[in-house]
């Protein structure tokens, strides 16, 4: 029995709501129970010193937290004075997801930079942060697209993720976080609207799993993430 | 004429949403036309150093800003690994503006954090996030009253927070950026529920003022705060 | 009664001694009772990135305290590996009141650079560091317009600044530390020397003041500053 | 054709040469190919603070590269004055690794510190940190028992770790850089004698790829970590 | 011929100047013609954690210039946010040169912490701050013991440096700026008043030199500390 | 009798293995005993902004040691964020002391960096460090003079280091660690082939001492010294 009651294969209530920014040139706020990511698109007039005179773009994430997103506050990363080794994954992690789905070469030499900033946090932040991202990026190349900056739009495919795991000995899709906080294991999937990989991160947590559990996990998030991406499909008509 | 249309002692449209967070023991979304600043109260059970053993509490402020709240996108201040002059300046300002309505002796010796962040900024972020701070520091307390945790409400009074300034010559109340930013001077006043002064600040931006031009400031700023206070006694009671 | 046996409307014992430095282009050691500030201009043939190419100039100020300039010494800020909030807080307000008296279009594209540091402290370091900076200020344009830098000084008034506080109830000017950490309330003034606002920052330290009582921290910091923009005077006169 | 002429499922030439520091209380330098990275393991006898008194005790890794480790020299971390993103991920990588295969309840309140440095890099060098680590850390463990600091080896199984791509098309096991720079995907398995899963992360470098790709990546990793472990059991054997 | 036209051992004229601070526990202005180093001892009631419970005391110095000590303005080491190797270099010195001629068993488990502060640079800092320091030390010993802290001075022996160099081909002693940024080698001295060694540095900086310069060098450098040895202690005496 | 046994002029067991990097422009491993330092040059095709178009080159060292190079582990500075005080000594000293011996006007607008990373220390790691990087420089411009960079090697002579100290009394050549912690005295010396010096440090750890004795290790140091540029010659003569 899963605390939140949902079946195994239940997503939480998901929200991706368009347009919440007055300035971002795209913007979703990605909601998936209690969980708050807002994603806004930033798009940028150069892009990084390797990619000078390319020809090319580039797509790059920020991660950040509100310190009391969480159910104990953590220590603000700017007061710090660095960004945590979770964030820098994360972040990392959200920018090959979205690249992996765009032509670079198909939107000039700018740099379209997603913010995700974690408004409140109930598990699943990174997987949130990369299906609302992919809709602000979306929003953004349309916008870009009406200004004439490019005669096509560069996305090749959706991109939206999940994370599953174990949970008292049932594999469970869309973990909250008192799930994740006790799983055997989890994974995380991100995945293109055609089904292919594009990045797994699965980790044993409490003890080594199978390669049985691996593929019960796997299945879980293909049905998870063919329902995002129908949610991006429409939260991207609703954007217009 | 203001930008806005609104006549010179008019305030935006005001908004301090209670309980918008599942964890914060208070927390206020305050909204003053585009500017959204989420305030969130943090109970911490332990004071600061120089207070250990002294029978008293303290009240510190955090402020942020999320990185596309602004028309420009600014650089995060976790990834450039401090915070700017300025988000010092007001996170000081937010402090010592609650600390001036707090009987420190009144809740034993714990800490309450501000969390301050600015969702989307229009100008007036740190009169929005005092007035936003003292309903969230509000209901934390009345929180911790709930759970025995001290016998009277430690607040001697409300304290809010608006600016007010110049622009093209005529004073007016509750400055937006397009304001602010041609402002020939402004000032901000941190007023208590009884028409006290806690602090002020005014500064010449284009050319230094008269006496007379910051009593008539200072009189906008009376009545703007006398209606500010009415709607902090009206959130508080909806937050029950 | 004031520990220092002073009148309510007496300055300290103050001195602006000019042209203490062999390299600065301009220099002055502005002393206030035991409070030791020394204040060097310096005078750089470029701006900061903002201002290329627009024909103007810029005054920007920083500041810092020796360790052992006050009774507890304080960590060095260059070990800690950051300034302080009120470091930063400072150094803009010194800034800002230096710019609102000059013309920024009369000196070519060039930023004068205030370094303000402590020597001693014993209250009002931040506005000892306005008044004697706008000495230092005026004799770097002095020594630049005789090199044919420029055809006229680009001043266009006097700026000084001194604190004034309610102290035991009553209002005196020119807190010392003695006061300064006993006050009930203290307010900076930072006025032109035709007596108009650059800055002026209020804060209740111990509780909530009148309106009133401010407009006496007012005219006793008018008292001074008239004084202050004398000895101003006097200073550039023997400085050549 | 590999570049380096190797079969698709060969590993390189490995060495796990043990007790090769005079001071570590275990140390390997695990060597794949041109890849060598050094593997210290040291005893402290504290826990971090989120085990006092728990009777447990922790096992942490740290990961870093000589700045000539590779073909284009790097910039110095410690002179950067941060770790990349990289880097963290990597040494969270291991300390999780490491942490699967450890009854961390056997070995009292103690923190094992695994330091990865990368001597030359060719590709592969978080697999062999966390091969050459294992081994480093087994060494530890038994110097730890003859000391009689725990009554038996609180090893629950071998861990051991490869990298494999799809590179020209073809799924090829332990990616030399020639490989790596060039795949079109590619994964990491941590994985333990028994041939459980600790640790996944598959990544399209460049474009998504399906499952059945996928389970040919993990087949080969299988045969590549069960030959790792033997030569981890003939390691640890030398070592004595 | 010296650009100073000082005989080549010639010290410039020095003064070091007592009880200059109304703090600190001991305080010496040094003053080597235009340079001017302020040194101020505190007395700190605590060890760093090496010596705690060891019965023994320790003297730790730290060294900063103001920005515009220089013909050069350099940027401020709190502002850039890490001081330089140069800085570390000098302070290391400095804290090795006092250590050796104190008994640190002969004060209690206290620190002395020499601040010193480059007011103005021509050459000869950090010998100059050696030589102030040790002023400066002295008298804080004398005023601990006058509050009954220990019942003996614990100062063994006088240290003082001096610089000398090769300028033009010829061995100079106590170079200014001038000099030193000309000189062919240079080397500092820090002796003891008995003549013995604390510390040598030489340096060459144009060419290597020879061993009988290195002596010429060394013959100088006795000649100008026991010069400064005498002014020492007619400095403590004038202290009291 | 010192704890090695050598004899009180015996060097330890001193080799310079070359081409030990796959990568870099020039590589020896300097061993001393248990000490051994990775020295690695690097040719960078771009000069420091002082040197621009001055047609000059620049030699810069860099130095680390691996955490658990020592008995007791230190921390990562990479982890720290800072270089200690001490490294940033040594760095400073390696590159001065290969400037004094080279042309810096004969390799063209380039700058080569020399990595020198202690593997394990037993003593003496600044002195192997110089030693070792000699050789990986000298490799490294005949590398570069084979591809046609420069028309003559651009060295003017050897330079070689080693640490003399006073042990028990005694004045003894190249110091292990065992020496080293309980030395009374000692210092480093960096001379050229010919015998000049190019830098002397000498410290008293325990007591000041004399001029005779100063005299006796720099003696010591000339012997020493001279084994090793023989070293450097056969070390130089392998690499080919």
């Amino acid at each position: 029995m899963r605390p939140s009651g949902r079946a195994p294969d239940a997503l939480r209530s998901v929200r991706l709501d368009v347009n919440v920014s007055k300035y971002a040139e795209g913007s979703c706020l990605a909601v998936f129970g209690d969980t708050q990511v807002l994603c806004l698109a930033t798009v940028e007039e150069k892009v990084p010193p390797f990619l000078r005179n390319s020809g090319k773009g580039w797509i790059t994430a920020e991660y950040g937290m509100l310190p009391r997103a969480t159910n104990e506050r953590m220590e603000r990363e700017a007061a710090k004075g660095k960004q945590s080794g979770r964030t820098q994954e994360i972040q990392r992690l959200i920018g090959r997801s979205l690249r992996a789905v765009i032509d670079l070469g198909g939107f000039g030499e700018r740099q379209i930079r997603l913010d995700c900033d974690v408004i409140q946090a109930d598990g699943g932040t990174r997987t949130a942060a990369i299906t609302g991202s992919y809709v602000a990026l979306h929003i953004a190349f349309a916008h870009m697209r009406k200004l004439g900056a490019m005669p096509a739009m560069p996305l090749k495919d959706h991109v939206a993720a999940i994370s599953c795991g174990i949970f008292q000995g049932t594999p469970v899709l869309d973990l909250d976080y008192a799930e994740d906080s006790n799983a055997d294991a989890d994974a995380n999937f991100v995945l293109t609207g055609a089904g292919q990989i594009v990045e797994i991160q699965g980790t044993a947590e409490k003890k080594a799993f199978t390669e049985a559990e691996f593929h019960q996990l796997f299945q879980l998030a293909r049905t998870g993430i063919g329902q995002l991406v129908e949610l991006q499909r429409e939260a991207i008509k609703k954007a217009g």
